[in-house]
């Protein structure tokens, strides 16, 4: 099985900063973890602060990928491109959020993706991606 | 590990009608497969169509289990009580749905359960609880 | 035929109090002049102050009755659990109030239940059940 | 017992057209077998896609009959004109639809009419109206 | 004088958890202090996590109390059947919360139960019921 | 001077009908009387309950009249063809109530008139109209 | 007759700024040829920048005068406080705006003032606060 | 092929008054250029300032002509009568405005009728009626 | 103790007019009657018009009473500057309304105020002054 | 005449997917085909993902072309730098849609780009392209 | 250069309570500070808690100072009549506050002000008067 | 001291177009001007179309500059992501505009920057920058 883990803006700077929300370990390292756990998984994992980069990187990832795993960032409540580009192409795409977003401030309630994902999990700290990958196995 | 499921109102009808949307397996014999999967983890589950028992139920299991997994059904969108009874509680309510409930009508986008849950998974259909076990384990 | 009438809080109290809005007959009575009237239809009666009791009724309803008469009470304007149990079944529901709704309180005129039911009969005092009964003979 | 029936814009195409959604009856034959069925009922009919006229219609109507059985509708969502027009007169106005309104488009949801109505009666296809007429018979 | 104390749901949580915004003291202990202070007024006492079973209380107490004290918890902002409880009713209901829900989440701000009681007392932590009591001292 | 009065929807029914708001005085007879006070200037009076028909009106009065009295009825709240008609010709148009509009029904809030006419007279009965011809003589 | 005429804020400025849109004559001027004009009728004329002056001289003016026309100036949207006080007293008051308001910003269509008044008179300039004592004639 | 161009209330008045917004030709010399240059086409044009008059209309077309262009004027944002009614036909629709409505007030931005209609085109003064025919070619 | 009891704009009135809202006690006797009741309490007593005196009482009485009891009128649903006052202070404010303003107006909804007050007690009359009193000697 | 085309997020998949709402012709098959008819005119054609490059295009086409014909697909209703990058220059832009926005979710209700275009066409597949140059030449 | 300083309700506290948002420092001195810096610059200053006070304050100002540095405070958000005062004179006034409002409740982001001021400096404490300063000495 | 003033779309346009808005300097020679008087402080410039490189600039900066002077341009009212991009570093940010924002269209008056920025300053002109150097070393 491939999986693509793709991750929008500001999450580059996981692990660095804000720790109190998003934890204090950095992406590389926990995707380390998750590769050795699930090691009969390949998985790939791009991080983008353009949004028209994420597009595209949904663009080619059809039919490549058995499935995507996105933690769209910010774009989750603003982007409607990105919706759509999730909505063309023919690989399920699971939402991610590593914070409780539901907890935080009222324009962070609007998801345009989540109605276009196969499944959302929020709010399990980093753990929110290997749930993910988990739903991918289940299935 | 003892892990308490609990479902909403409607919810024991799973199987049996609107199939297109909830699929044809019970609950029961769904549980059945999971206890098998998940051996070493006590699994309880308890079904209420009436929102004070479902709340008597979250006051109960306090301190009796390691964490809820609970799938309020209708009652998300509309019981502040029982946003209450989990916000009393201590230990850590996973919040479930079956259906992706973001694609929906309009009135299913508001949740009053997921900013006092510790998580929350929509949409992988029966698959949502197997995941919210996992991330007990994962903890 | 058999039928099932459902009724929701509060109309119990049904001739005895705020009889400006409601009459003065009360439900039992006017049960009696029903059933005499349609003495070849099977008529029944249930009425519930709590809402997973009046689910659990309309799930138990299912094909024992050729259809249900609900008058849901406050229950209209704030339970998508019962909007839910109507939609779950497979024998038609028609919605019925005593009293004009649409022009009391602005919260009245919110309906869960309108969108799930067959037809909706409002404002005709008791009469609006007996316009119930004739909308399944006209079928 | 005199009766008038009005019909507000478009619903000269019944049976014709949106069959779907409004049946393959047309008014008029629907009409004959209306009468038939209330032999000694006096029922008269008219229908107008202006708005003005169907104000006069409603002015014309107060006193010459016992009640007006109306279905305005899209102008039930639109004209308050209407509202005044049915408030303004003297005999009773029940409000009937073909179509359950309240599971179509959210403006549909708003009616000026309903709340000078003496009664509401949606979603029976033509059905609504006899049991319009059995309101009257009802009093 | 004869008053009932009614409690809705959570709140037999009370001095247990959420101690920060609740207190420390039990509805119990608080009772007999109450009663002790008190001692010429019969105070009665029932809590209810069901919404159905508070109406039922109120029903009951109609007549064979002077007036009711209810603090209907997160009903206060979601239950409309339970104001149409309280206005079909003939003695007196005063409205109690405990903590100021006013600068609470704004979803609390909504009370369907004040307009209908004779008064509301809200933020005096259990003194709220004290108060309450003298509302009925002082007519 | 040229002055023309327009009436719309309804206003037919002027001192027959709703006369605790409207009043008991017919407007022929109250036309009378105007055109008795003010003998200098030229009335014509017209009403209609065809928005369309007030709407041709208003175009054939330009340059005919030296103004326009109009009081739209409920075609205020929601007609903005009518708006577009007063805004297309030149001559000065002013808006009348009878009633205090504002104090009424919510959406009677809203007019679609005002911010095209002249000016606004509301609330005096029929000496709305009277107040709108010295609004002519006083400039 | 004596009647009272009330400005709100930055009315003392009448005549020197904005004049585009009030004008260029100062309201003493304009006071005097008013009472020339009505030299049978007691005019009073006061001016304040302070709302709760303006509310006291409401209170003042009570049996003192048959009536009042008030321009409340930008207290008319923002002011409970005026509103109560004019519903406080028993002489009717004549609401009256120099400029037609309805055209203007979004936040000035909302007045506290209307409903409370006996009719409202805008946007004829300086000659509306002429047709508001012709209504006092008028009746 | 046949087209009908229909247009809706206040058009008439087209090249005489708001030329700023609607410029300076008639319809009537507009369209003698459409037809010159369209001379394989058969086109028809209608105006009426009565919304049933229009409904009307539509009815007639439908089965007559391969297509409508109608510009609804104000009635775009105030009929759902029209809408209606162009959902009730068979042949294609075509919305065209004159001028660029959505840079207008906010209430020209509702349009009942794009969601019915086969396509839109807005602002480009009359040769939006010229692009609507090439629209019909063009298929 | 020394409790200060500020009045709001308008309640110089009370007990002459709109006595079927606030009663026909003037608050002056009332302010004996509870002055005798509580003689071991020293209670002050100011009222205003203007917004920004009751702000510098409420500064001034700072450190000097033990608590303020403010009815502030319709202030409650417009000033923020009071709230800010409020907030201001260290001493304890209990606010307090005659009527039940929760059945009232729908902009009579929104306080200002509740959120910074102690606690809040509406719709007991002037026995709501009362219990504000016994709110402190609870303490 | 030089024209630009200028396609926005996802467009690049015209043709590839999503066909039952945007057809199965390539962009640049249906590109050679509107070069071919408009031999006469230059016509360029580029398409982003990323907003800012769409947002340096326009300002690189400024005053090097004689309009600009531009889908910004999702960009319509959350750009408002594409809007302010369209009103930043002087030549003309249409904006088109492939599909009837206006038919499908109410978020693409809104867009910035309309108030800003010379003109809008909207729902006619790839002809809508084809109408804008039309636009170009009716001028 | 003569610049005049207003501050509204309560920033007569200032330096005195609730430190933690506005600091520990009075204006007075605050205002030593300045003028000593701007020595070249006549600055006064006069604080009100009365609107209309403020008002007055403002009219009196024009024309003999070269500027009007405001805070506001609380009527930032509610007075209509303060932007007209604003609005009514010549000189440039900039509006200041010392907290960063936008990250406050979301009652203070509503501004009556900042559209009729020059321009707004928000959330630099007491600097944030230095700045207005400097943009005096800038122009 | 070193700064980095970033600006975000269409701001290379600064100067050359809609200069009755913007002025007629280029921000190059602005710059030259800025340095020039603050020759003790480096001052860095960059400019970005694109909202994923401003984001990238943003977490480039921390630790390297004292601070940030931002003009988001049109992502002030749409990028969230651009907001947590500021929240996420260390160094203030003071954002800047050289418009009035707050009286242009109603979108402008949302700021998702303003709450996390240390200060705002709007309306100077080109002086906005010059005013956040001079914040910088008021602190």
């Amino acid at each position: 099985m491939h999986l693509l883990i793709l991750n929008g803006p500001n999450l580059n700077l996981l692990g660095e900063r804000e720790t109190a929300i998003y934890g204090t370990i950095t992406f590389d390292s926990f995707l380390e973890k998750l590769k050795h756990r699930y090691s009969n998984i390949s998985i790939d994992y791009q991080q983008f602060n353009i949004e028209g980069e994420l597009i595209q990187a949904i663009h080619n990832a059809n039919h490549l990928y058995n499935g995507i795993i996105i933690n769209p960032g910010a774009f989750t409540h603003t982007s409607i491109a990105l919706r759509d580009a999730i909505k063309a192409i023919d690989i399920p795409v699971v939402e991610v959020h590593i914070s409780q977003v539901m907890a935080r401030e009222p324009f962070r309630k609007r998801s345009y993706i989540s109605a276009v994902s196969k499944g959302c999990i929020f709010g399990f700290g980093l753990n929110s991606y290997q749930l993910a990958i988990e739903s991918f196995i289940a299935d």
